[in-house]
């Protein structure tokens, strides 16, 4: 019977701790005020400000689907870390929340520390951008669990409100003003549908460039989701916006309506905006139904806010450099 | 060309969504006081109780690792989320936090609702013992990234502490008393190399029963990870507790120095306790080195938590149902 040992198992636990020494430095960079760092070195401690008044913790956990497909085809890792925590900030954002810090859990069969760093270092950035500290996370090695050079992420996100500030749509009414901002592209929803479209039915490859979209099909689907705090973050104070819905999986069709209380519901106006390119494209390609790329496709759409219609100017005005446009009312 | 939709690409937003209906009664069975329920639909809302002092949010991720393996192979899904939840409780314990809210992730090539709803099951009734809300979380349908009948779970806690009573191990000094809690069996760290000794080198089927173990390997593996929390809990206030590591991968060797301050090092008094069984099977089976397994299994120590000599009697004596023995010393 031959010797064996933990590395002949699968699990590398000294390729681990280079890892995790990275992704500490990548860390560091994102630490706020909040962060209190050199306290032991288990969980991620994080002091909440005295001064946010009843304060209310949003939590999220997510992650970023089958469009890590896409990362594993193209081999770009620094973005789909960015797209991961942008989902999770815009999750909380919807019920006014500030995002306070992120963990990560990056789950693969063997650990390469340069991809490793890579997601991370897309996830660190983002996380500087939305104020927000990577406070720890968990780095999982599962021989046998993930094909080779491929992986899944999840991450989590606590925000916080004060209680007064809570956006929940309980106020909307019939006549209320549903204004859209636009998305980048798939975000993170739609991948399975749109990769059996392109790679299956077309057979294309990511490096293919498609003249209708003007770019290689890779670029164009690996596009980072957006962050809406950087519009919608100045504007949580005011008291203007009543509800919001985050366009994900579901699409307009399910998502749109989370946001309203019972007994309401919405009508587009369809021709207030195009649908990108992209999406119509893959809608021609795949013979795709339109009800069905609504639920699975956000269409150009990836933020939806409700507001009075005395509220209607000022928040378009103010998020016209967003992209905001009048999306359509309240029923 | 085939007329395609998201049916067809291998997600099932109707089963996803039973899967959530069910998934959120057994969430709903473990709220709290500070669970902010009907506000909204998105992120989960937790409002901190003002009571507590100064507080300091303590956070970690975590999965279940390989022992999800096992779960597979015995078709036994509702201990696994206890599994996650208790891991996570005590590594968040270690600092001297208690949970208010637990999220998962859980992530699987097609939903079967049936084996999600086990696998929350077991996350709810740890919730529920530990005190802790099941917040919320994600349910992933990743075609192309699992075996059929396989998943990934990850899961994430936050959990308080007022900042005069982090237990950080800041002041542990040489003499200073090491004191071990046991642990029920793998916990969730070391699986594959035990699964590597018993299935690929003994050839051994989950059902077997093993003499040494007296039970048969599929009970003996999938023996639920301990929480620490109802033996540690009530001494939180006390002040004995100078520091704690949670012995999880790395084992003893590499998370009992994470405790100690800088220059401080530790001994074992191996003749302290013995070696549950089921190590030494595994180690004789599998010719396995002391030392590897010394950092792939926790070796039948669970939690080590340090104390000033004369907190050592105090803590031994209130702690003696829990199992607790004198372990060893700093020097």
């Amino acid at each position: 019977m031959a010797k064996t040992d933990y590395r002949a198992s699968g699990v590398d636990i000294d390729a681990g701790n280079e890892a995790v020494r990275r992704i500490r430095n990548l860390a560091r960079a994102t630490y706020t005020s909040g962060v209190l760092s050199g306290v032991g070195s288990f969980g991620g401690l994080f002091a909440l400000d005295p001064a946010i008044k009843d304060p209310v913790l949003v939590a999220s956990a997510d992650g970023v689907g089958t469009k890590l497909k896409l990362a594993f085809m193209t081999g770009v890792h620094d973005t789909i870390g960015a797209d991961l925590v942008n989902h999770c900030v815009n999750d909380i954002l919807v019920q006014g929340a500030r995002p306070l810090f992120f963990l990560d859990y990056l789950a693969t069969a063997r650990l390469a520390p340069d991809v490793a760093e890579q997601i991370v270092r897309g996830m660190s950035r983002a996380c500087v951008e939305n104020g927000c500290a990577l406070l720890g996370g968990e780095t999982a090695e599962m021989p046998g669990f993930y094909a080779a050079g491929e992986y899944d992420v999840a991450g989590f996100i606590v925000g916080v409100v004060s209680r007064s500030r809570i956006i929940d749509g309980r106020t909307i009414e019939k006549d209320d003003v549903l204004i859209g901002l636009p998305s980048t592209g798939l975000h993170t929803n739609g991948y399975s549908l749109a990769r059996r479209v392109a790679f299956d039915m077309l057979g294309l490859g990511v490096g293919d460039v498609v003249p209708e979209l003007g770019e290689a099909l890779g670029a164009a689907l690996m596009r980072t989701h957006r962050s809406y705090l950087p519009a919608i973050g100045p504007l949580l104070d005011r008291g203007w916006i009543k509800g919001m819905a985050h366009i994900t999986g579901g699409g307009l069709t399910e998502n749109t309506p989370r946001m309203l209380p019972e007994g309401r519901s919405f009508l587009l106006d369809r021709d207030s905006w195009t649908v990108p390119p992209l999406f119509r494209w893959l809608g021609d390609a795949g013979q795709l139904d339109e009800a069905e790329m609504f639920r699975a496709f956000n269409m150009g759409v990836g933020l939806v806010l409700a507001c009075a219609p005395s509220h209607r100017d000022p928040l378009l005005s103010a998020l016209a450099p967003a992209g905001a446009w009048p999306l359509g009312h309240v029923v």
